[in-house]
């Protein structure tokens, strides 16, 4: 898509050239040249200054704050217009023309689906209704158990097992909302990074990112029903309990544990060595590990107090 | 099924006429001539009177409510009774001999499988491990994700996606309960009719309606592991993120939001460009749209006093 | 594995015998000569003294509790030293040369992946996509919808219903700890028992046992998005509501109703005919039968009135 294709497209009043070449979308920060970026919340107003997009979506006021050569593409709604461009730069499903290598002594099941440009290495077991998307990648030793899905791009470690009818970088739940209230989808073309020795249970879901990596580190353990939003970074050794959730851009510290059923909101930091008890909400980001309890959170020897409290003035 | 066979199957002590064919199983108001139907609840009394059931199963104190060419069946458990009758009249997983039809340029996966009786349009992309039922109505430009399970009679809009692993007409979750104990299947032969431009996440869950359809309309988006109840009409453009559910028969209006985790109880309506913070849990209808927070459910302003307040008290 | 093999791998410093074959890991009160057990919770010491074990894993400290002809193997970390040994003893996802048995009148997809050493009843239905691992039984009028999975060992009764994409028998979440806070799989070699006449909802799972069997008891109802952990004992006639969550080793009493959302810790027993509203929360055992509500869970009259008396202080 040319660069006068996409102003034309989002109806914007001003005239471009016609020969840039637009390859894809971007964030600020990881734009290279070509691509369009975009600015959606003030917090990312810093970037705009170092940005190496070719183009950057943004309200007026703040296209002074680009670099000389970055063209402004001025909009007062700047991600409903990156919403409906992402739909141009979407990676098909299928892309590929290179067939699927696989390293020695793995089984594949022949109900298995596995797609072009997949490498897929030794001693592992893919069983039946396995769906493994374009170009993943996957290590050693590796164990999917009947009908996983695995979307495009995703990267699997050494020795990661994943349980029964689990779901990994299907698209995050991002849309852009126009005045009279529809939902226009931000198509995602990030993925899913698992790192070794990693397992996950059953019917649990991982989103891929917007841009860039969801991740979940080494050596942490995902019981079934758990819901990973888009761009969480899980940290290495978390423990995450049966039908727990993290909402999107959410970061855990190594050996956070999260209790049954407990949730966090998005964009938050957990520090390492958090616990989470069953049933916790988190809401802000935390700073110090201990153990939290309760919706709103709260440390838990006070949720304990609190309760107690509540108890007397029955 | 004859009506005889009915009454002797349901051991009542009546006789009716051998020759009145019973096609199948309805509400009162739904029913038409050859149905049976029954009252359960005595909030449908008034679609009595102008029911055209061939039959209804009823507590004989209120047979005198119904039409006079209408058959009492008269139980003092009318539920239990459709209940063992549901059986009878519930649909075969097949029966179909009209081979599916496919539109110009869709994909479907060797792994795929379609049903008979199924039309499928244009430009969709079927994945592997997809089933489609019998009778299944798809739109064009539909995208079902690896291990999507559609059941039979279910109508799909155009430009639907849905991700992997979703199930849509599974039986909705409907007992009729024995004074042992036990509980009884009521059949559910409903469907569930997704409008177009609406978008599913990975493994969540759509139940078909007992009587009717459950409905998903125009442009509403469903994050991952969610759980959509029997006879439930979720309205236009409406928002569920992440392990958020509602139990059977809810209906929410246009622009709802539910946020993670958060629920309803069965048989409630939530007004049109309503909030429901995470977590929230709703067990009364809500007339006026707003921003509400907690279990039980408050206005959003509310529970952040009441939570300040509870701090204070430690 | 010889035992002097299992000495050697867990850098015991001791001597044994070269001819001792061990079989597997087992409890102290299930484990039969040839077995190893384990003594990691004091909760158990009662089962050492009639242990048939050939050897137990436990601290030295205790070693004088075991049975003479019962070999001592000393460890400060005796959880930790069986998971790592456990994966000596996991079986194998495909060990049988036995094709599988099916009886008269049952369909079988042709997607539908069966392995060896399974013995399939007659009048079933299994679909496409569905699994069935090595050596399940299923019993009579059973009816698997698509995608799901049943990994090895479990039994299936008579007239089960199981919605698509639900998973049996998946790994329970079970991971012994390492001083530098890594997660050491404790391979679960039990099943999964499913009694007759049980309905289990789409996207549930249900985990099979560290060692012999969790088990849904005859008549049981389970909804969609329900997790039951491994070693649960779910009580005959039993009713769970979509999205509510066992943690392991939670035994439920015959006719228990768990109300959506709602979930109990682990090793917890729950008296027969007790009902959990939506959304509560059990951290102790419940010995009399009632309605209860609320997390921390009280009587549901008395969870009323707190929720009244909090109104007032608003």
């Amino acid at each position: 898509m040319r660069l006068n294709e996409v102003v034309q497209y989002l109806a914007l009043d001003m005239s471009v050239s016609s020969t840039v070449e637009i390859s894809g979308i971007n964030t600020l920060k990881d734009a290279v040249v070509g691509e369009i970026s975009f600015l959606s919340d003030s917090k990312y107003e810093k970037d705009l200054e170092n940005t190496q997009a070719t183009a950057v979506i943004l309200p007026s006021a703040k296209a002074y704050l680009l670099p000389k050569e970055c063209i402004a593409l001025c909009s007062d709604e700047p991600y409903l217009m990156v919403a409906h461009l992402s739909k141009f730069f979407s990676k098909p499903i299928q892309s590929s023309n290179v067939p699927p290598v696989i390293g020695e002594n793995s089984t594949i099941y022949p109900t298995a689906h596995i797609e072009n440009g997949v490498q897929l290495g030794s001693g592992c077991t893919i069983m039946s209704g396995v769906y493994i998307g374009t170009d993943v990648v996957i290590g050693d030793n590796v164990t999917l158990y009947p009908n996983v899905a695995i979307y495009r791009d995703c990267i699997i470690g050494d020795n990661v097992i994943i349980h029964a009818g689990s779901v990994i970088g299907s698209d995050g739940f991002g849309y852009a909302h126009t005045k009279i209230g529809e939902h226009i989808k931000l198509y995602q073309n990030g993925n899913v990074i698992i790192e070794e020795s990693v397992e996950l249970g059953a019917n649990t879901t991982i989103d891929c990112a917007v841009f860039g990596s969801t991740q979940i580190k080494r050596g942490s353990k995902i019981d079934n029903l758990v819901q990973i939003g888009h761009n969480c970074i899980v940290g290495e050794h978390c423990i995450l309990v049966s039908q727990s959730g993290l909402a999107g851009s959410t970061t855990l510290g190594r050996n956070v544990v999260m209790g049954g059923q407990s949730a966090t909101a998005g964009h938050l930091s957990i520090a390492p060595f958090t616990t989470l008890a069953a049933r916790s909400g988190v809401t802000k980001s935390i700073t110090k590990g201990g153990v939290y309890s309760g919706f709103p959170l709260m440390e838990h020897k006070l949720w304990l107090k609190l309760q107690a409290k509540l108890a007397k003035i029955l």
